[in-house]
This record gives C-alpha cells, sequence and structure tokens, in this order.
C-alpha cells in the first residue's frame, strides 16, 4: 500500500503542537467499522490500538449503533446533568443485574462527569474525605490522568513536569516486579507504614492499575494484587483500582481485579464503559463509603445519555450470558501470545520480550527506539499500533476485543513484517 | 398539572448520594425537543436551565441532529483522540472561517478533553509553562470546575472544602462591584502587584467570567474587564477568560467578552460548543503562546468526533450569517429584562433585584431561601430553574437561545406565578 | 572623622556572600557600651540601630552584665534545653510579676527556641493545631521571619523567593492605611470572610505587627488594632501580634499591643526579651490555648540559661518600678518626632516625611534611593542608620532606649548633616 | 541517694504543656561542671545526655568560660547581626586554619541564625536555589529540626502532625540497614532516578546524618555514605551533611564524614560548635555552591559574638593539635562499647543489643518500653540518660567528649545497675 501525504493543513496551521497521534499516523481518517477504520482516500488500516482501549467492541458496533440512533431518531434525553432519566436508569438497572449482581459486588455508582480523569479526582476526593488525610500511594509508571489531581498520582516525568506546580501529596511505591524480584513484596511500603519515624504521610489511599498500561504494559500478579488489598486492609488504607483502560473485558474477566479476587474499596471506570467509544465515566465505591454531600462534586457532562444507552446494549449484548466474552478474549490473547512468542523466538538476536494479559499485550526490545520504527513501520503496512512506557520503549498491541480470528492473524503478521523491516 | 411522584428507586438505592438536581426535580426526564422536556409520565416542562447552558440551541436541536444521525449512519469517527479525521477537520475549518476570522482572533485551537474542567486545567497548565510561576488570580465567587486544578481558583467554600487538600496556588481577588462600588477598581489588585512588600506570590495568568454563571449572575462591566486586560497587560500577566458558560452566544455575540472588545490570551470554551450537549471543549490561545510539547496534555476523550460534527452544524446554522443570533438573543434578553422589572415592581415589599445580559439573568430576593422555594415551585408550574450564588440565593434563568417569544412569555408567566405562590 | 577601610580579607574569602549589614557599614567592630559602638581602629560610633531592636537597653547594660558575669563565674547552667532550673524559675517567676500579673495577661509561656522565627513557627503550629484549618492571614509588608513557615506570612518578595518553593497556605491582607485611606478598614477582609463563595481558605489565625519595622515603619492606628481584634473574635480566627521587634518598650508600654487595650490569643517575643542582645524567644498565649503535647515542638537552644539570667536583670531593673521606662520612651520619641519635623520643614523640597510610635521611627524621601544615601553619609559621620521598606525607602530610627537626651541628640544632629549632604 | 520532689509550682501553672525533659528528670538544675550537674538541693548528676550534644568539652568548659568572661567584661560586641567584628574574623580565621585547611575542604561559611533549624533551612534554600528544584530526599528516621522547612525532611509522625499543614516536597529514602540487609543499597533509590516513569520529583537534594542520634542511634557505614555521595553526584543532587549532631568531634574525627572520605556540597553545623552550650550554627558549602544574594537570608541572632568567642577558644584548646581529641574520644568510646557488651551479656534475656561510634552510643531492649524504665531508675541513682527513636526505645549515651575514664565508669556502672533494676 502507498500512502499519499494527505493535507493537513488546518491541522497544521490552527491546532496546537500539543496534538500527537495525528502526528505518528498522517492520515486524515473517515470512517470506521469493527476493527478496520479508513481514512479519506480511502486506506483501510486494521486497528491495534482501539481508541487507546475505548473501543473494547470496534468501532461503530452496530448493535449499540442501532441503540443510539433510536434514542437519537426519538428525541430521548441528550444531555442530563444528573437528572433522573429513563435512559440513566436503564443502564444503573443493567449494570446492576448484569455486572453488579452476578459479581456480588457492593458498590454505589457516582457519574463523576465524561472521562477517565473526572473519576479518578472523585475517587481521590472521596478517599481523602472518608480518611481525613491528604497523601495518596501509587506506582512507579501508573498513570491515572492529567488534571492536577490526577496527575498528582502520575508517574511519568513529562507529563508532570507539564503541570507547571509541585505535584505533591502523593508518593510512589514499587510496582509488582519493579526490582526484578529482588526486594520481597511491599516490604518497604509496609515498613514506611508501621515506622513511626519513617516520615511518610499516612495515605487516605493506594490506587493501582492492574495492567499498567501506558506504564508498559506491566502485568501486576494476582497473588501481589492480593497481598496489597491485605496491606490496606490492615493499615486503614482504602484500595483503588483504576480500571479506566483494564475493565470491560481487556484482561478477560469484566472488571480486571475479578481473577485476583480482591474487592477494591473504589473502582474507576471508563474509555470502553459506554462501549461506543462515546465519553462516559463512572467511580464505584462501597456502600458505606458514600459519604457525598448532594452536588459535592459536579460536572456538565456527567450525564451523557446517548452514552448510557449504548453502555446498556453493550453490558445486554456482551456481558448478560455469563462467560463468553471473556473465553472470546481469552483466547484471542492466547493468538497473541503465541505470536509474540514466535516472533521474539524469531528475532532473538533483538533481545525481545513480551507479556501481557488478556488482550492487552506488550513487546519490548533492547533498543528502546526499535518500538517507535516498528509502529511507523506497521502504520505504513496498514495496522495501527502505539507505543507506550515512559521511553516509549514498548509496542502495545490493544485490539478491539470482538476482533475476529482472522483479523488478529492478519495484525500479527503484519507487525511480524513490521519488526523484521527493521532489522 | 399535577405530579406522581416517579419511582426513583434504583437512583436512590444505587446512585451515590452526590447526585443533585434529581432531587429538586423529582421526575425521571424522557425525551425532549427545543426547550421543553418531557417525563416518562407524559408531563411536558418548560426549561429555563438548557443543561446549565449547554443546550443553547435547544433540545435535539434538528438541525444539529440530522447531521448526527447521518454521521453516525455512514459509520463516521466516533472516538478519535487526536488523530487527524474528517470531521475535525471540517469543524476546524469551519470555526476559523466562521468565529475566528471574522471576529480577526489570533488563536490557536487545543482540544483538551470532553469538559469544561478540561479546558481550565490545560490553560493553568500552559499560562504556568510560559510564565514560569505557579500563582494564579481568580475572582470572589468564580466557578471554574472541579478537577484539583480548577477547583484552586473556585469560590465556593462548600466544593472546595471537597478537595480534601488544601487548595493553594491561587488568590482570589474582588470581581467587579464585589464592594458595592465603595472601593476604586484594582485599586488593591494592583497594589499588591505593584508593592514588592506585599506578600502576593507574582501570577502567572488572571482567570475571569465575564458573567458568573454558577456564582450568582454577577455581570462585569466592560469597562472593568477592559481595565483588567490592561492591568494584565501592564503586569506581565495572562488573561484567562473562561467561556465555558457563557460564550456560545449566551451572552449576544459569540464570546461573551466581544462587547468588551478585549482579546484575552487565553479562552475556554464547553459546554454548548457541540451545540447538542454532547461532551466537547476548546482551550484557544494567542499562537505565539503555543509553547506545548506534542502530548504534553492529553485525554482519552479529547477527539469526540459525533460532537465536531453538531459543532461543526451549529456554527454553521447559526453563526455564519452575521449578526442574526446575536439580535434574536438580545430582544429575548430584554423579554425577561422588562418581566423581571414588572416582578420586582410588582413584589417590590419582597426586595426582590434582578441583574443579567443576554439570555442569562438572576433574580434575587431579600430572603435568600426564597429562591429555592420559587424554584420548587415552578417545578410544580411545569418550569425548570435552578438557583446559583453562594447560598443559592438567586433564581438563574438560562433558556436555550433558540426560544421563542411565546415560549419565553410562557415561562415568564410560570415565573411570576412561582414567585407569587411563595408570598 | 576619617575611616580607613579595615582589613576585611577574611570576611571576603570565607564567609558567604549572603553577608549584608557589614557591606553597608565597612567596619570591623571590636566592642560597644550603651549606645556607642566602637570599631578596631578606635572610631566610634552611636548607633541608632541597636541590633535590629535587640539592644532596647543599650550595648552591655551594666546592670544585666553584672548579673551575666556573676552567673557564668559561679557555673550556672548554661544549657539546659527544657529542663526546669533556678535561673528559668527566676525569669519565669519575674516575668510573671513583673510583666503579666501587672496588665492582667492570661498567657502561658513557651520557650520555642532562641530567635524571632522559631516563636512565630511554634504559634503558626499552636493556631494551626488549635483551630484545625491550614491558612494564615498576614498583611502587607509584614516580616516575620526566614524558616518557611515564617517567610510564607512574610511579604518581601526577595526574601519570598529564597525559599525555593512556592510559599502557600497564607494570604495577604492589607495593613492599616495601605489603601491610602480610600478604603474602609477590613471592608476585603471581612467581605472575603463573610461570603461562603469567596474562595479565601477559611484562616486559623492572623498575624499582625503593631509596627512594621522591616517593612517601612508602617503604624498601625490603635482603633485598626482594635477592629482586627473584633474582627477575629467575631469571625474564629486567632490572633498573633508579632511582637518581636516592637514589644520589651520599644514603642513605650512593655508590649507594643497595650495601647490598643487588646488581649492578642498569641504573642511572640524575642530580639530585646534577654536585655543583652543573647538569644532568646517567647511565646506566649492564653491558657487554654496549652493544646501543646510534651516536645510536640523543641529546640536545642529553647533553654539559654544566661539569656534568662540577664532577661530577670532587665525586667528587675527596668519595669518593676511602674511606668518610668516608658515614659523615658515617649519622652525620647517626642525629641525624635520634633527633629524630624524640622527636618522634613527644612528639606520641604525633598518631599520628606516621617512616622513613628515610641522610639521607633522612619523617615522617608520622594526619592526611594535617597534613604540608602543617607545612611552611607550618617556612616561617615559616625552613626549607624540602616534603611526599611520593600524598595529600601525608609531610613530607620531605632536607637536603644536608654540613649540619653544628649546621645539622641547628637545622632539627630548628624542625620541632619547626613540628609543635607546629599541635597 | 534520695531525691526529694522539687518545688515545680511556676513551671506548671505558667510554663507550657510543650516542656518534655523537665518531666523526666524532676529536678531544678542550678549549676554545672565538666560532666557533673547540680540541682538546688545539692545533688549532683553525672550527665550522659550534655544538652543533647551541645556540651561535647563538658559543661562550663574553664578554658572556654575564661574567654567568655574575659570578652564580656571588656564590653566586646554581644550582638553583632552579621556586621564584621573582631571576634568573628578570630572564629572564621580559626575555623580555618584548625578546620578546612588541615582537611582540604573547600567550604564558604555561612551563619544562617543562632541554632540547628536555622541552619538546615539555609541549606534546603541553597540546594533549591541553586538546582530549582523543590524535592528533596530525606531518610527513614532523620531528625533536622522544628520550623517547617526543616520538619518536612524529618521522619517522626509525632513532630510532623505538629505541623499543621500538610507537610511536601520531601520523600523519605530507606537508611542505611533500614531494611535489615534484604535489600541492595540505594537499589529503590537508584531506580527511581533512573526511570522518568517513577513519578519523583527529581530531587535538589538529599539531607543525611551519619549517625541519626534522635531517630534510634542508627549508624551509616562508611562505604554506604560513598555510595551515596556516589549517587548524587551521578544523579546530579547536592548532598547534604547534617552534621549538627554528630559533628564537633561527637564521632571521633571533628566532621562525623571524615571517616567515610566524602565531601559533601553543604554541611550544617550546631550544638557544639560554639562549645559552650550558646546558640550558634553553621552552613557550610562548596565555594561555586555560594549563589546568595546579599541577605537573602538572614536573622536577627546569627552574629552571637559570645559565642564566636568560645567556639575560637575551642577550637584552638581541642583542635589545633592534631588527634587528641579523636584519640580520646575513641578510646572512651572503646570503653563504653566494652561496658555494653558485658551488659548485654549478662542481660541477654532482655534481648539487649547496642550500636555507636565515637561518644554516641544505643542501647535497645526486645521490649522497646525498657528504655524509658532504664532512664527513669539511672536518674534516681543521679545518672542523666535520655531515650531516643521513633518509639523512645532506645536509651542513648552521649556524655561530654571530655569526661574522663573514671565519670564514664561510674556512669557505665550506674546504667548496670539501673538496668538490672529493671529486670
Amino acid at each position: 500500500m502507498t500512502i499519499t501525504p494527505p493535507a493537513l493543513s488546518v491541522f497544521e496551521s490552527l491546532e496546537s503542537e500539543v496534538r500527537s497521534y495525528c502526528r505518528g499516523w498522517p492520515a486524515v481518517f473517515d470512517r470506521a467499522q469493527g476493527a478496520r477504520i479508513t481514512d479519506e482516500d480511502g486506506h483501510s488500516y486494521l486497528d491495534f490500538f482501539a481508541g487507546a482501549g475505548s473501543l473494547n467492541y470496534g468501532h461503530n458496533n452496530p448493535v449499540l449503533k442501532r441503540a443510539l440512533l433510536d434514542y437519537i431518531e426519538r428525541d430521548g434525553i441528550t444531555h442530563g446533568l444528573d437528572m433522573a432519566t429513563t435512559a440513566k436508569r436503564a443502564f444503573l438497572e443493567t449494570f446492576q443485574n448484569v455486572i453488579l449482581r452476578p459479581r456480588d459486588l457492593p458498590y454505589k455508582v457516582m457519574f463523576p462527569g465524561p472521562t477517565g480523569t473526572n473519576a479518578v479526582e472523585a475517587a481521590l476526593k472521596l478517599a481523602r474525605k472518608v480518611k481525613g488525610r491528604e497523601s495518596i500511594v501509587s506506582f512507579t509508571n501508573a498513570f491515572h490522568g492529567m488534571s492536577l489531581g490526577s496527575l498528582a498520582v502520575t508517574g511519568n516525568a513529562f507529563k508532570r513536569a507539564g503541570a507547571g506546580i509541585p505535584l505533591v501529596h502523593g508518593t510512589p511505591m514499587p510496582f509488582d516486579n519493579y526490582l526484578d524480584g529482588r526486594v520481597p513484596d511491599f516490604l518497604w511500603f509496609e515498613r514506611l507504614l508501621e515506622d513511626q519515624g519513617s516520615g511518610l504521610n499516612k495515605p487516605a489511599a493506594v490506587i493501582v492499575e492492574t495492567v499498567q498500561g501506558e506504564g508498559g504494559i506491566n502485568v501486576a500478579r494476582p497473588e501481589w494484587l492480593r497481598a496489597l488489598a491485605d496491606l490496606c486492609r490492615r493499615r486503614d488504607m482504602l484500595l483503588i483500582v483504576d480500571d479506566i483502560q483494564m475493565g470491560c473485558g481487556r484482561t478477560g474477566a469484566f472488571f480486571s481485579f475479578e481473577e485476583a479476587g480482591i474487592v477494591p474499596d473504589i473502582v474507576t471506570l471508563s474509555k470502553s464503559i459506554s462501549g461506543y467509544g462515546l465519553p462516559m465515566s463512572l467511580c464505584l465505591f462501597k456502600g458505606e463509603l458514600d459519604v457525598w454531600e448532594p452536588g459535592e462534586h459536579n460536572g456538565t457532562f456527567r450525564g451523557n445519555n446517548p452514552a448510557f444507552v449504548t453502555a446498556t446494549a453493550a453490558l445486554e449484548a456482551y456481558w448478560a450470558d455469563g462467560g463468553q466474552m471473556e473465553k472470546h478474549t481469552l483466547a484471542r490473547g492466547e493468538q497473541i501470545e503465541q505470536a509474540l512468542l514466535a516472533l521474539c523466538t524469531e528475532h532473538s538476536r533483538l533481545g525481545a520480550s513480551y507479556r501481557g494479559r488478556g488482550l492487552v499485550w506488550g513487546l519490548e526490545f533492547a533498543d528502546p527506539a526499535r518500538a517507535s520504527e516498528v509502529c511507523a513501520r506497521a502504520f505504513e503496512l496498514g495496522l495501527l499500533l502505539e507505543t507506550s512506557g515512559p521511553k516509549s520503549e514498548v509496542v502495545k498491541l490493544l485490539p478491539s476485543l470482538t476482533i475476529t480470528h482472522e483479523e488478529l492473524d492478519e495484525g500479527l503478521r503484519s507487525l511480524a513484517r513490521a519488526v523484521a523491516a527493521t532489522v
């Protein structure tokens, strides 16, 4: 396929220099369906990025699309703040019946705003209010968002520097395997907590991703998560799982923490919760933590009703029938794993390694720069792939969960060609 | 009209206590068109709230609806991060041609995320980066959002307390007429700036609303805004106008600061920019301030393409033809003003007063509690009205800009009845 | 008198660039007595600076000196932490009998460390603990010290910048007459406090100097202080009077706030409390505020026993006999006032003005640079004088309280000559 | 010896509840000489506390006393701010000749105020200014002082809570052997520094005590200190050694870091620098770091000239002759070590252990409460001993360096009796 550089003029002349993805993917995209996205020149790309995890059910999923069109056509409420609406009720009831009740999860549901960072900000506010403390523990290479509350618990130095103020009230602890197994899990963290002279401001909460998507596809082991949950319980800290990128089935089960058998105190969801790529986020918390005063947190777009409609449709279509979705995801995951194994074996001299869970995988090379090169070559081959990690050193595989065996196979072959092209 | 209390059970049992509007308006809304919204029992309400200013063109505006349905039907890109898309290009070109160019505004456009607080966070980050200072000056009774960066420059003590950490790096200054004209404008602020011993941390920027919507419909005079802009220029501070609630024609002109003839350094837009109540926000800034590095600020839903589509349609339908929209808004504004004058005259013993600009008006009584009572009575009469101000002491009139003379008249008569019912 | 530049070599080669007074007064001082200080070349200077207010009883006051020598000779405890000692007991009893009881002041006494900033840090800690709030209100051009807690409530931008971190948790309010009488006292401050939307973090306390010594000899009127005390009482804020420079008789009465008839909640003392220039400070507070846990604040040199000895001797010698000291101070103050009046009248074309109370006076010229010039000329004439104010624009007269009529007259004549020499 | 409870009335009625030492040692002390201190009833105590390390040369050392009396008698300058004085010059020259030059140390000398926390505040300010960063790394169980800057890098949770504001801009790292040797030194710290995604705000400096006196007599190994110095150099952080308690010969050499062969960028000294228990502190730093502006940091009592006199006398008497002082200290240290070994052996069932360097030693028992009990019994036996550590679980031995073999032996026997009495 030959790519003709598109006319990017208004993007270059009018849009801010802050734009980023459009630089790595120099195309003007026009339409999309399932795992494929098409630019205005008719070039089709296989999408292994899925809106950074916002399109678990593929682009413009037809089941959700039908529900959305019907809703808009019949003049259903679009903008609803936190007014009660029929669309919101349907979502709440479905979320309760399909997600919470079968998993015996004791959560209240809060609509904190349309995007992930709103959910994280709400989670941190609530934890601080409940515990009466300011400090939050986060983990190395965490990513939780770009507003100041979320950014303070995000690891990336470049993003942090953008804050323009010193980011305080947070302390990083080592994520699972951060020190290559040379240190017992939580040895340092627990010692700080038990020692009255340690200098650690006692945390209100710990915030964690079960798999760090932006941080380099770092996968926490279930036993590490269980030990963390236990530490939080013993040391009177709330456990917040930020499931914005890894929730909604990305790792197999609906919540990424289910495999570990833990029940976090607070959970954030966004990205794929609406299912259709529409802005929506949730903050879930145990009922006894619901100490909010009415209106103590709010936001103009916390009631995005079209998103409630597609979210409801997605839950009904994909999660009401028991474990089909999870099974499918894990099967596709194995398909990726085998392909990555083959790829790393073939290119053993590149010092390549891989890791992942469900349908989120990372591929790393001895030379950190190779990841960006691979993604650039993949784009030329019609495959959308992004890097992740503090030095953009990891190729990140994040296809939609509804991708077929054939599509996935096609993409993995393109990836193999892209890697080969960098040798 | 008799209102039967709806079955709110899932809202009460599952949704967090943080919910607020649904408490004052105990109905389950189902559909809406223009200035009217209908609940599931078929009761119709005239909407003088317009999604807190997000529905300037009315609910489910048919022109925008058509464009939206077409886009969804043809599988246009829904979720786009900051990839280049045809929908985004159309929006950028239209925004440039219809809004920026005719007004000779030298702005670059940034998509900071889907909601207002994302735009404010981005504006503050940028100002701090450009000036290399942490401090921001805001105004008494300002409202800029609920994430920690925005909340730090918001006045409301109840909202601020929710932060759970001390909110610092901001200093409040008196908004126009805050001290009842007893103090020359900016006397205190400028003295602090010029005095090397004042103890004020030198601000990177000043953030201001031209009309404080949440703060009680406080209207800044054009000459006050001009003096502020002049002060910022002389004292090397950036001027940020938060036009999230007052922009997009709410006060008449597209930008609320146009009347004053100033050109802020940074402008935030959200709420009605998509026109259809879909989550979208913009941060505009002078070209020379565009010092962002690629990806230094980001967000999953900063490329909400359906919102770009409706935004483009709204700009073309309502702003491409010169000043029709503004003329209409100002005419409706006069209609409100006359009704409020009559109402205050009739109920002079209630110590009522009013203020406003364009189609945003506030009605205040000697007894602060009366405002909530009026809104409750109005709801019973089929009119949606909200309060504003630090003590919820102001009845806020915020109808859609496309409201007809007759609809407005009907609502104003309901308001008059509601007031009368509280006497 | 001709001054030969002394050999400053070790000061220049070894001492840090941070040194300052030695630059304006290029002499190596060797010994001192009363109001006179002598350099190693035998040049004698009349001292109108008195150790920045630490030498109210003159250099090496013979009464105190005798007590000090006796104590040292008999091997009295020198370093005592907060152990009970006979010297400390004598001080406490004398302070109670001579100072607190006759004035009916309900204070507990804390020894927070050897210098003023220790007392301010302790006062702020205590206020925050009592009220459970972080924020402190200070005044424009305040000076409270150089450690981070004190510096955050200090106005000077140059000193603040030295902190190296953003100084937060403090908000400046206008000192008396800051806005030249154009604004009613406390209009702005009280409005911020009463308005739930003002954005002011509710303060734990207000810290104030009755006369701002470093800030430019700004004198608060008694009625302003009374209104401030009243505001604090009504708005549930503690009132801290920092009497480090103005206490110990500098303004006439022992405490500078006595004239206003107020009883602050917390008072800081240092500088002249030991009487002999030995490091010592006190923090006084109402008994009901004594919520300290043992050792919650401490410091190695909080029990400087030789200072207790000279402090006791000073109280007995100068304050036990009723109002002699105050009378003397006020008389000398009038002598200064008359001289400054004459000087300003004579040099009316210099736009000179003066202000002061007791034995602290400031002389300001239309040209801010003239103050430094006057001090430089005064040094050549054998008179030590310093500037004050944010631009060093005020000549500060701060002689010892024990200065004689003749000495004062001599100094004032030198000052007049110095001023004349700058014309 | 029988102790009659003294009349503590004025201490109990007038002095703040914050007092602490006087509670554990219920006596009113009157005079002292060398290693002995006497109360007003004539009871004599052997002092194993030495003013928390401020009396390395014993109480009222006769050599220093003579110099001090002479100086006071001849009316030498007492209070000097940072004016040049003959006493200060003598100190600077002596410090250069006796301390800096023989050790080839490239330091400038700053007089930051009279007490240790002033020196720490100045050191942190300077580091932040030089590096343009806010963050400081400190160590678990560090103690650096009680003003807000110093307290933020202090570990003790009780002391930190007294701040009344969240203490930020500091991050604790594990002190030597904090994790019982299970983790390679600096593994965690260096990983945080090298990882751009770690979330650690890049530190301006690291502040460390070579032996943590307040933190529990935790002794850093020379190789750990060298690795730390190397890490600072490689990672562009300044190394601050807080030698306030361990300097002036406490560990043998004049500076406690000499043994490790490192040259810190900044050093703080206080406590025993004046030698006589008079308030004085120093901040030393490499010449190229002397970026202070004149007066950027100051303090009323930074020129305590009587302290300069005794400091000069102490340097000449004890440090000018090469290594006599160090040899004596190390010999006495061995005497302590042998006694503690015997004691721990005898009372092996108490789970006792000891550690130390030079003349600072700690004795810990399996039961943390025993330490306080031992100190209480020791007081009854006429021996002043204090506890240290986050739970006051360590008996701290800190005799003056000039103690004789016999005095030390007497005290160690009292200690053994006190321990035995708790069994």
